[in-house]
């Protein structure tokens, strides 16, 4: 089969890829080695910035994220047994976060994709990309116990975090990969109990960051710092409410039974270039970023509004000049994220070896920032995100 | 002899100490190993905040720095070959720094104290303070050969960063000294030349952090970050000439003949609490910061602002309310310029174990500060400081 873009992962990048592309008149196969029924039934979180609810109610997607979403137009930053409010709208001209989970975002695009005709392989197996300095890139790939193959004439990789298309940048050259460990873990709950807080509250303590966020008028998601070699085991609920307790210190915690426990392990991680011959990276398969700055989804949505205008340029023009230009124009907004993201973790997380400087500059530095009508533009300004090009 | 409060240091905390506690009607002695000579001879930088400034032209010693002084409503940060101005006036309401070297300010404090009758023992010795615990401190020290005392009914310990009266307070309680480390110098030239920017040029490069200032039409002061372990003799005086052109690429450097080359090693420390009994400490004494923020003078004269008021409403009013408080008054500002210090310095310099990850982050702050009016504005006015309350 011949296509002009072969898509390999139907996440919030791939599958955002080929809607846009199908609006710019570019047709595309998106492959996933996931069933439709695991890829929308995995919940995730998310905070999708200003631009990003735009984009998706500007191309036709956002019937629900309007309808469903909760905007936020502040966040809460809690140290010294004080909350600090961040009011974006005030700060930022009426700007805030919508909060809507990732897999509805991908059952609104997956539902778009299939009522405009789009061609999305669920459950494949044995993907395979080749050629990609070639001319005619070709996925191969299991269907159904059939082998089957795409020629195409360009080739996204938007497989995720657990990317195999990365990996085809050689390295170290081009493809350098950087890298930033974090010496701490989330341990998340879900529970059953009423909201805590209408925003999300951001925790300073000695103990660790906490963090409380809602799911619902009836679910709460809440999260604690922790050992990166804790486990599940090792938190008891008890333990946990009782530590909730004292790192949201003066904020009323309402407790429910709990229902789901998890320790996340996160890092930040940028590959440059995105870009090899006939294949371009979006999304988590070329950068990651710890969740504390709520960038993730969003990363991966500006990155192929960028890449999808080249596609089209490239198949209407004859003209590679804007996709040879892809990580060049894409890059800036992704380090200015990473940094943002890397703030927001190193401001509110206690590390390992923090001493009594590391500690009083850190309440000091929430003081700064929080005390400053430009300090707390600056962080809501990052936080809502900047507009697309 | 029996004084109000006795004074250790003749730098910048203790002669403003004194001179302000005499505004207040208070009578206190200066004491200094060093000699006059030495004290006004020690060629120092200096930054003076707005609210310096304005104290000291309020307390009748302001002739000289608003003749002599550089008014500077700006400063430039480099980085990837462009400059980035940061405007003070427009972004702070008009407000600046002013630049004065320490040693004028000096000469302006011994002047007008002599002036006023004050009191100030150069080129003492054996210095030793007594019984801060008790009603009646005591100071012994030997001039011109002979033992002297002096009974007073407080003493302030502003003897700087080699400070002998810190350490009268008990360790670790209740003294705890706070201190971060950094894992470069600054290696310090003074060369005859034109000025090469009219405004203080900080430059990031990945050799290493540099800083393009001035002393005077003629006299110009540059430095670069080195290896801790560097001396003077590996440094030509063309490696640094090349080095400050690599680091400042995109500005002209002028160059003339290099007279004067040092390097200076700096930490971040603050000691908690500023005070013990009838003993209260004030500038270096208690608290250092890196030069990159520019506010080392600045928080001593804070400190003896709120000191003085403090002291002398105890004589006044036989009230130690404020004197009991002013380690916990005095200390946000100073963890706030803590912080800035360390801001200033982290995003500025090179540490030796940065990853590529770490370099392009650091690109990235300087590029989100750089870019936004609220981030520019954070910067400046933690560089032209807050009002003293």
């Amino acid at each position: 089969m011949q296509i002009q873009v072969g898509i390999v992962g139907a996440g919030p990048a791939g599958l955002m890829l080929s809607h846009l592309l199908h609006q710019r008149g570019v047709e595309s196969v998106v492959l996933d080695t996931r069933t439709r029924e695991e890829i929308e039934g995995t919940i995730r979180a998310g905070v999708l910035e200003q631009s990003s609810v735009d984009l998706m109610v500007d191309t036709g997607i956002g019937e629900r994220v309007k309808r469903l979403g909760m905007v936020h137009h502040g966040i809460e930053l809690r140290f010294g047994g004080r909350g600090h409010r961040i009011d974006f709208a005030d700060l930022t001209g009426g700007r805030g976060v919508t909060i809507y989970p990732q897999h509805e975002v991908l059952k609104d695009l997956i539902a778009q994709r299939l009522a405009d005709g789009g061609d999305i392989r669920f459950g494949v197996s044995d993907v395979q990309v080749e050629g990609i300095t070639g001319d005619r890139p070709r996925i191969r790939f299991t269907q159904d116990g059939a082998e089957q193959q795409l020629d195409c004439a360009l080739v996204a990789g938007c497989d995720g975090s657990r990317t195999t298309t990365r990996f085809l940048i050689p390295s170290p050259n081009p493809r350098q990969d950087h890298f930033r460990q974090y010496p701490f873990a989330w341990f998340g709950i879900l529970a059953e109990a009423p909201p805590s807080s209408e925003e999300l509250i951001y925790a300073h303590h000695r103990n660790g960051f906490a963090l409380i966020s809602t799911r619902s008028a009836t679910v709460q998601r809440h999260y604690l710092q922790v050992d990166p070699n804790d486990s599940v085991e090792d938190w008891s609920d008890d333990r946990i409410w009782s530590e909730l307790h004292t790192r949201v210190a003066g904020a009323e915690i309402k407790e429910g039974p709990i229902f789901s426990k998890s320790v996340l392990h996160f890092r930040s991680f940028v590959c440059e270039p995105m870009q090899h011959g006939r294949l371009f990276l979006a999304g988590d398969a070329a950068h990651t970023v710890p969740p504390t700055g709520a960038k993730g989804m969003n990363l991966a949505i500006a990155d192929v509004h960028v890449l999808s205008r080249a596609m089209a340029e490239f198949f209407a023009n004859s003209d590679r000049t804007a996709l040879d230009a892809y990580t060049a124009t894409a890059l800036p907004r992704i380090w200015r994220a990473q940094h943002f993201s890397w703030w927001m973790t190193s401001m509110l997380h206690r590390m390992p070896e923090a001493t009594g400087f590391d500690l009083h500059r850190q309440l000091a530095e929430l003081d700064t920032v929080t005390r400053s009508r430009a300090g707390r533009t600056l962080l809501a300004e990052n936080y809502v995100g900047t507009p697309f090009d």
